[in-house]
């Protein structure tokens, strides 16, 4: 029996000889958008054979180098009797997803940014009540005497039921004599009631983080009476087979029927993930009272089920910022139907909710009088600057490959992700780490930072991406103009081929860098700041379980500043998000840091080109921003190497 | 082909030899409860063969006499080659509804009663609003520009959308240039926005009043912009067929899925009843924005899908009295989905929102100094007394009799009704007006009491209700110890046999009458009033277009005071709630009237079984209260006859 293994996610499924592609793809649940319905017509199937022999016609449609490249319209293309290895190219496919322990994320900020003092006033609150039984004549009905007491043990606030509280509160009110837990959510003006429970229930209350990214989708679950967080769990977003950045998505939603295919996605993932980790903690759905979501403008409004298109065009104005009231049954998350889901607000059309609920985690929340930067790493860069007196935020489109998007042996950092990457000075080849100390199966954000720093200081490639192809190595390999580093050989790989990066690779990911750089650069100039001005810079993204600055410095991605400046902090949209579902106060100063930001559209200004054209080699043109290659080798090897 | 016809509903089907009897009740949508599934056990399927002939085996389960009666079990017979009319005893069959025009319900009311001076101030109102086209930098979403302009067009209050109207706002905000037309409910805090429409279309506004009574449903229909009431449709309750009472209602919703029955069954009445008038007054569904409904607190919480239980179990305490902001969507109701329900706050839980609706209707609603009583007529009867000072409530259990409930040839007031009737005194036959001059096909509330008292009148009863055997009077036939006045005989009927009334039929609106007088007496005996010291009498009710309310004296319905002191407001619950539905005002008024009442419960005054038995005679035993039958006739004779 065949065993077909699918890239990049390593899901294999056992065929029959004669068995179509598609329908393999189909039951290992990796789908693509197939428009032409099998006739081979559309290319919209086309993934590559890695390895394997496969019985494919759709040769015609394909140029004469794919063909050589090994793609195949999987459409019309049927197994054999060998096992193959199938690629689905620029795409990141849905991977198997993670449960992780909280300690990893957690242990990059708690240090000394976590709020050592965390006032314990979690938005969804469990009160344990006394409700006076029935008495005749008295005129008051069951919720009448429910919102009395409510009143007069927590003070006089309207109180809101919805009905189904109501349903059972009849019940409930007589089963322990008349007391009763209950969970709800204190607004200025009113108490939302979540729900109601008979007896002392109070220990058990539950709440999740969710940071919804273009690429990657985070779930932190947290025991809200313990003020502990006790879980994450991370998988691509469903929606990256609609799109891989922001962009595409939103062309992608201009129909109805394929905005609400977005929304679909996106709950699926995030119930998904829910659906993960309360399992493996063993938490109940109903006993999640409350959520906390935080995500840039654009899949807040496709979770909403929004039309983004406004956010694409002149004047790029969202349908909201701030989220009304809603519960987890108005939206579709799969938790306590009733339970509230609070929204980071966001800031502009591209500065969205994630960085307000990131810079939580940073000074930048604080009244610092320094000035501090902070440099969120994702499908979208965000950049935000400022202190106590202004707070300044732009966005730059930097693509998925920092996530491990866009790059065939791309992956999530989750096990087999090579996330460090050294090579031999001499042979030219590489020796790596993996998360988990798993066999390879990808490289991660992080690795792919590693391997290029790593790259540039060997010699292996040049301050413009391009690999050497003087030098003996046997590591590179040349096909025509197409030249291509193996970072794992095959028979080393956890996947059934080896892991390589190509050089249009390379180049998308210095694309990347100076997408990011030149935003940092710019929101400084027009600031009239330098960078030696900024006191701390704090580094968000999902690159991996650790970032080495130095090699992002090496590369370029972030500015040459002393190491001491800087932190990186994971992903502080989730922690941000996390802080808040334990307190109301992160609440409120995350609507204040929402309310005193202002965005740049740097679209706008004519030098933003320049900036980023300057930033195409690593780590830059300019040598007054960056030391020359040759000075970074020298200084490299004066300095341990990384730990 | 045999034709056969169901009564009281009037319905007919065709059929053929053969067919099952309980195939044919389900194709003629009545639906009876049968548990034996069949097997002829649980006999609760009984229904009586009127005329023609089937085959049955279902004898054995019933008595000598029921089966000489022509009563069988439905699901152990089929029908003949013969046609046959068959009635569904002890139910209020599911007839036609009618949809009427308003001018005949709201004419009982408008002369002095409805409020002359309307403050137009409808609890859902329309504004054309400008909304600023969206800017570059300027930082607000589209939400924020709209809520900014309703706050600086029509004051500070918080804005509250659903996500349904947050969906659409984009495109319609930018549609029209801005210019668009908001839906909202003004609470005292809050703004609730229920629609969105692009350009002007303020004068498209319409909500609905509903009346949910016990055994009969009402919808009104309203121009909100115009103030106007433009119809009513009226049908019976259809969780008839669950139990004609309140008590048996919440007996049978004593099972989960039973409560849930309950509610479809209800639901299904409303929005059958907007259908059906929308449709003939060409209003769209999505065009109704607010609905008042009003009804007793066993009615609305089986609505709402609560627990009836504990209203029937000591003390009598209902889950709610004042239902919080529910959305269409949430309850069921077939209009707006976001359109707000407001529920007429309930007393207690025998005296509902239907009695604070109706009040409006009377000087009870204003500072009145004289002493008022209000009386309504239902399945329960609730009669109100008070003044400025003081607001006393009661409740008895009348039945559905004067609703034509629980009476064989009984309907509602409906087309073919019989709402008058003259005994001649020679031959002791019956004359008799219809609503809509029709061939007669039952006898609707108005019509029976009629009856009753000219049956009195002419000695074809005595006092007890019992027919005069010894009398020559070819209307009245006696079969064994039964007896049977014939009102209509079947050759002159709309039906397919004669229209008459039993003995024991007439028993039970003696009981109904003697439940509410005596209700009557004991509130002004508890607060030590007599009849003498009220000055306005109201009597509220579903009779039929008039009560000739000198015939409900003669019945000892009502006290024995002169006829200027009375008022026939008909359904006051509907005109109520339609009132409300256009003014703030009306719904403040009724808060406050809620609150301010006391119940009082009758079933604790020992003194009540003594009340009600003497009050089981026509007019009464007690000749200080009302006059004798003969000093009636003879006043009787004296003044010129009804008209």
């Amino acid at each position: 029996m065949p065993i077909i293994t699918f890239q990049p996610s390593g899901k294999q499924i056992k065929a029959r000889a004669g068995d179509d592609l598609i329908t393999l793809l189909k039951k290992a649940e990796i789908e693509l958008d197939y428009q032409c319905g099998g006739k081979g017509t559309c290319g919209k199937c086309v993934v590559k054979i890695q390895s394997g022999k496969v019985d494919s016609d759709s040769f015609g449609k394909l140029s004469r180098e794919e063909i050589s490249d090994g793609y195949i319209c999987a459409c019309r293309t049927k197994i054999t009797d060998q096992d193959a290895v199938v690629r689905i190219p620029n795409q990141v496919a849905y991977v198997n997803d993670s449960v992780s322990d909280i300690s990893d994320d957690v242990k990059l900020i708690q240090q000394d940014l976590f709020p050592t003092h965390i006032d314990y006033n979690p938005l969804a609150v469990k009160w344990l009540i006394q409700v006076p039984l029935p008495k005749s004549q008295d005129g008051l009905s069951d919720i009448d005497r429910l919102t009395r007491q409510i009143q007069a043990d927590w003070g006089p606030k309207r109180v809101i039921y919805p009905l189904s509280v109501i349903r059972k509160a009849a019940d409930i009110i007589r089963q322990e004599s008349g007391a009763i837990t209950i969970i709800l959510i204190r607004e200025p003006e009113d108490y939302h009631v979540v729900g109601l429970e008979p007896g002392d229930t109070t220990e058990k209350l539950f709440g999740i983080a969710v940071d919804i990214g273009t690429t990657t989708v985070a779930v932190q679950l947290s025991n809200l009476s313990q003020a502990k967080t006790i879980g994450t769990s991370t998988a691509y977003n469903a929606q990256i087979k609609c799109g891989l950045d922001i962009i595409s998505r939103i062309n992608y939603a201009n129909r109805p029927e394929r905005l609400e295919e977005l929304r679909q996605l996106i709950l699926g993932t995030i119930n998904h993930l829910i659906e993960q980790i309360i399992t493996t903690r063993r938490v109940g759905k109903m006993e999640i009272s409350n959520a906390v979501l935080s995500g840039n403008t654009t899949m807040i409004h496709l979770l909403l089920g929004l039309k983004p298109e406004y956010i694409r065009l002149e004047p790029y104005t969202p349908t909201l910022l701030s989220v009304p009231y809603v519960t987890a049954h108005d939206v579709g998350i799969d938790i306590n139907p009733d339970a509230w889901l609070y929204f980071s607000p966001c800031v502009g059309s591209y500065v969205g909710g994630d960085i307000t609920a990131g810079l939580l985690c940073t000074d930048l929340a604080t009244d610092s009088e320094e000035i501090n930067l902070y440099i969120d790493i994702g499908t979208n860069g965000e950049i935000v600057l400022g202190n106590k007196e202004f707070l300044v935020s732009c966005a730059c489109s930097a693509g998925p490959a920092f996530e491990g998007g866009g790059i065939e042996d791309g992956m999530r950092a989750a096990i087999g992700a090579i996330d460090k990457v050294e090579i031999d000075r001499e042979s030219g080849e590489a020796r790596y780490s993996t998360i988990g100390n798993a066999k390879p199966v990808g490289i991660c954000g992080t690795g792919i930072i590693s391997l290029l720093a790593n790259l540039l200081l060997t010699g292996c490639i040049d301050p413009a991406g391009r690999l050497n192809r003087e030098r003996k190595n046997p590591a590179i390999t040349v096909s025509g103009k197409k030249a291509m580093y193996t970072i794992v050989p095959a028979d080393q790989s956890g996947t059934s081929g080896a892991i390589k990066i190509s050089e249009i690779e390379i180049e998308n990911i210095i694309r990347a860098k100076a997408a990011i750089y030149s935003a940092c650069c710019l929101i400084t100039k027009q600031l009239e700041i330098s960078f030696d001005d900024v006191s701390n810079i704090y580094i968000a993204g999902g690159f991996g379980r650790f970032l080495d600055l130095n090699n992002a410095k090496i590369i370029g991605l972030i500015p040459d500043q002393p190491l001491d400046k800087f932190r990186y902090i994971g992903n502080a949209s989730l922690i941000g998000s996390s802080m808040i579902l334990i307190s109301q106060d992160f609440r409120e100063k995350q609507i204040r840091l929402a309310n005193r930001m202002t965005y740049i559209d740097l679209s706008t200004d004519s030098s933003y080109m320049d900036q980023y054209t300057a930033a195409l080699f690593m780590p830059h043109t300019d040598h007054s921003l960056f030391p020359s290659v040759d000075e970074l080798i020298k200084e490299t090897n004066k300095i341990p190497s990384e730990k």
